[in-house]
């Protein structure tokens, strides 16, 4: 097998093919675009599509403990105010007044800038006031630098330290700076402070650049019905798992379910992000699997959390996420909610960073209790084993569809050399999804296009598989360019119809990792087919 | 067979049904509910999952001049402007100054109430005042009623003309009544005409009750970003459709698709119906499954539109729809926008009404020119074959999943009746869904629940059935009532193992419809599976 390995621009490398071959576009790239939103084309709607189809296979279709759910995506207002939405769904939003730029406060880094001398500055020539630290060590604060959270934030700040001090024509030693957010920011700090936006660089004048912090939240509103007022304020869903705990007791009241149980929900969620980044990564509109797992309130919480971890761990390799680029985050217990009793998440080693994938809560039964007063409904449970009643507990595996989207084209793109026609190396690109995620499962290739017999037999083959797959039929270019054009968009296996299957009915199955050709007949391959998709 | 009917009161009827057995619920019931919007329960969501899947696979995968998409919900607001939406997507809105209460306008029927006499009245006696129409017969307008659209409006009219007849003391006939629709009032009429909430019956008094009609915009508004103002305003899309065409362009690009060729996409739509209704056939939030059919300016447009109707038709057929329900309805020319060659509608013969089910409209060049004057970006094609560049023409074929979902359960629903154990006739309650549709393909019963070696047999079924289909496993109750359970949830097969079972290897498979049992063996029961959900 060819060595191969990702690109140091592997993002870049990513968007551009998901551009170029359609799986994901810009949305409205023809206006310009609309920051955080985007478009799944042909290729990336059917990859999307068997994501969820996978998922919810696994997690719901072949469980006797879960079943499926598919709300609104606006829900009746009062939802959100028992969730905790319309109060606490904030981030920290700062504006700039000269700009009108906006920024997450957490995401914008700020420093006092100080040097370190021998002697003190002059107060009347410099306006700098120096403080004596110890036998020949002043120390000044000459002004404050700012920039954005980003992989070299701590550089740039530094970075703009050295400016400073070198445009104010001041020897001495930079004091290591000590670089917050701006939520640690205050109001006798803030005047001072420099918008990234005009260059962040200022010394010890108030520049009023930067407003205090202020809570955003983050749901979209719109209005249900022909009024414009408080009474028909709605919200589009920030998440979809209060979908479930509002149907709980209609689920209840089905039959079908007995606690330990689940209720599962694919579907669309919207969160008006400040600063949407990351291509696809934390965008405005995407779509979550989410799953409220309700257990018994003295039932083992961490044993069900562990193994819905698990399941979630073993889920994902499964899909094709190699385990060494997936790890685990145990939130601090002092940055959970009062009612939690646990959030880990499982993180993936995207090329922007180890970011979140999927998160399991344990919440407790926070929700339903939530709901239950502020609907006036019981959301009790009664055990028919225990011959008790309770509010049932819930652990929160949630994941987005988008996210999952992203690392497989992360973990699965890679570059290698394969040979071209006359046997010399040639760069190739290769995206290396697991069969059952794979847009396209296999391609058609007649040898030739200009023998009608050949054609035949291809074009037959195609039909047939089209019944059950998706397949693609391509005869146009060297058969070697036909391969690279398929081991691009990540389809396992090429079938090349050549003279001799009109003589055996075999044909030449080609596979995309290890490039290894093999003879097999028709029944092998759907025999493949089923047991590799399945 | 026996004989089989649908109930008088079959929406009461199947409404019922869809709560109690978790088809779908009102949105937010625990909150009231929100008018409109509609939460798919475990049952609902595979039903409605296996529409979307049956459609995507016969009308994208298993075509080759088919691809797909998934475009986001919230677009660049250009979009809309281009599309003509925001300037025309409007229905009349009244409103009723007295109640607060909104009406459609063209759902709003107003008359005005006419008696005929020999005499005329004294008009100091009655201030009415009578017109001559010919020898001893004069007419007399008394007043006027208004009444909401509904499948009696006529009548009741009518009765509210008798009623304000009464009330008056005025005798003679009531000449023939002449209902319009409120799109017909003008501001002579309009101060008399009551508003339906408060009676709807009114004499000759100006009462002022009802506005005139106004625009109202049905597309949700919310902002993007965090300023308020008219740059952020964007819209939840009305349709899918503009989707498709701001990414004409970018499919294009990916190099699979030759004119012609179409695009389709699957995803939720919203519009804030002033009067939603119908239980989920008219609601603010639903799914659209729309194609976008690319064809040459000069081809044969109407025998393109022909083929999707009539593909069209064959699906849902295909799907269980009788044909017997099922109609087409050709717009008038005069009713048609300017740009639109002829539209076709499949109706479908609603418990509430023939109503559409699937739109087929022939779009000509229409939106594509939009978006590229709106974007300033080039819509052509260049045709390789006829060596030349056009904007592609476009048929359109455009249905609701929720649409389908109710029309497959009211075909599909039934009672008829059904020994019970002791062979004594007892009423059942069965929807016929298509297998490919039923939410639950198979039930897996054990005759009994406690024999271990039957129950561990029945058990290993169900785990192997698991793997490719839903299935059910249920062993509590008698076996009738099992079936019964099913029959009512639309599972197509029941398997029932019993000592035989244990002795040989087959079990009864019961059919729903003919309720038919034969024995088969694990092997025929997968074939058959493999054969009906093809």
């Amino acid at each position: 097998m060819s060595t191969s390995s990702a690109p140091a621009n592997l993002m870049d490398a990513l968007v551009s093919l998901c551009k170029r071959r359609g799986f994901i576009f810009p949305s409205s790239d023809i206006y310009g675009g609309l920051n955080g939103f985007f478009d799944y084309g042909p290729l990336g709607v059917e990859l999307k599509n068997n994501i969820k189809a996978a998922w919810w296979r696994d997690f719901v279709q072949r469980r006797d403990d879960m079943v499926g759910l598919d709300s609104s995506i606006i829900h009746h207002p009062t939802t959100w105010k028992a969730s905790g939405h319309v109060d606490n769904f904030t981030d920290p939003l700062v504006d700039c007044k000269v700009s009108k730029q906006r920024y997450r406060a957490d995401q914008l880094f700020w420093a006092a800038v100080n040097v370190e001398t021998d002697e003190p500055f002059s107060i009347t020539l410099t306006g700098l006031q120096s403080n004596h630290l110890g036998p020949d060590k002043y120390i000044t604060l000459i002004g404050y630098v700012s920039a954005l959270e980003s992989e070299r934030t701590n550089e740039e700040l530094l970075e703009k330290a050295e400016t400073l001090k070198r445009k104010k024509g001041i020897r001495g030693k930079l004091h290591p700076l000590v670089p917050n957010d701006f939520t640690y920011a205050n109001t006798e700090n803030i005047p001072f402070i420099p918008s990234p936006a005009l260059g962040g660089i200022n010394g010890i004048d108030k520049v009023d650049q930067l407003m205090p912090p202020r809570s955003f939240n983050m749901m979209f509103e719109t209005y249900v019905g022909a009024l414009r007022d408080d009474s028909a304020v709605a919200y589009l869903r920030p998440e979809t798992a209060q979908g479930i705990f509002i149907n709980f007791k209609n689920v209840l009241d089905t039959g079908r379910v007995k606690v330990p149980f689940g209720i599962a929900q694919i579907g669309k969620a919207f969160r008006n992000e400040i600063n949407p980044r990351n291509f696809t990564f934390r965008s405005r509109e995407f779509e979550q699997m989410e799953i409220e797992y309700f257990i018994a309130p003295d039932a083992d919480w961490q044993k069900c959390h562990r193994e819905w971890i698990d399941a979630g761990l073993a889920w994902l390799e499964s899909i094709g996420l190699p385990r060494a680029l997936l790890s685990e985050y145990a939130h601090p217990k002092e940055k959970l909610s009062h009612y939690s009793k646990g959030t880990v998440d499982i993180m993936f080693k995207f090329p922007f960073g180890v970011q979140e994938l999927w998160g399991f809560a344990a919440r407790g039964d926070f929700d339903l209790t939530q709901h239950q007063q502020f609907s006036g409904k019981s959301m009790e449970y009664f055990d028919e084993a225990a011959k008790k009643k309770y509010v049932p507990h819930v652990v929160e595996p949630s994941v987005g569809v988008d996210r999952i989207l992203l690392a497989a084209l992360c973990a699965g793109y890679a570059e290698d050399e394969a040979p071209d026609e006359k046997g010399k190396p040639e760069k190739r690109v290769v995206l290396r999804l697991s069969p059952r995620l794979a847009p396209v499962k296999v391609a058609v290739l007649p040898l030739v296009k200009n023998k009608p017999e050949l054609v035949a037999v291809a074009e037959q083959l195609h039909a047939k598989l089209q019944r059950k797959h998706v397949v693609f039929y391509d005869q146009s270019g060297a058969i070697g360019r036909r391969y690279r054009r398929q081991d691009e968009i990540g389809t396992p296996w090429c079938v090349t119809i050549d003279f001799d299957t009109l003589a055996n009915g075999t044909f030449t199955l080609r596979e995309r990792d290890s490039m290894k050709q093999e003879r097999i007949d028709e029944k092998t391959l759907f025999a493949l087919l089923d047991e590799k998709l399945d």
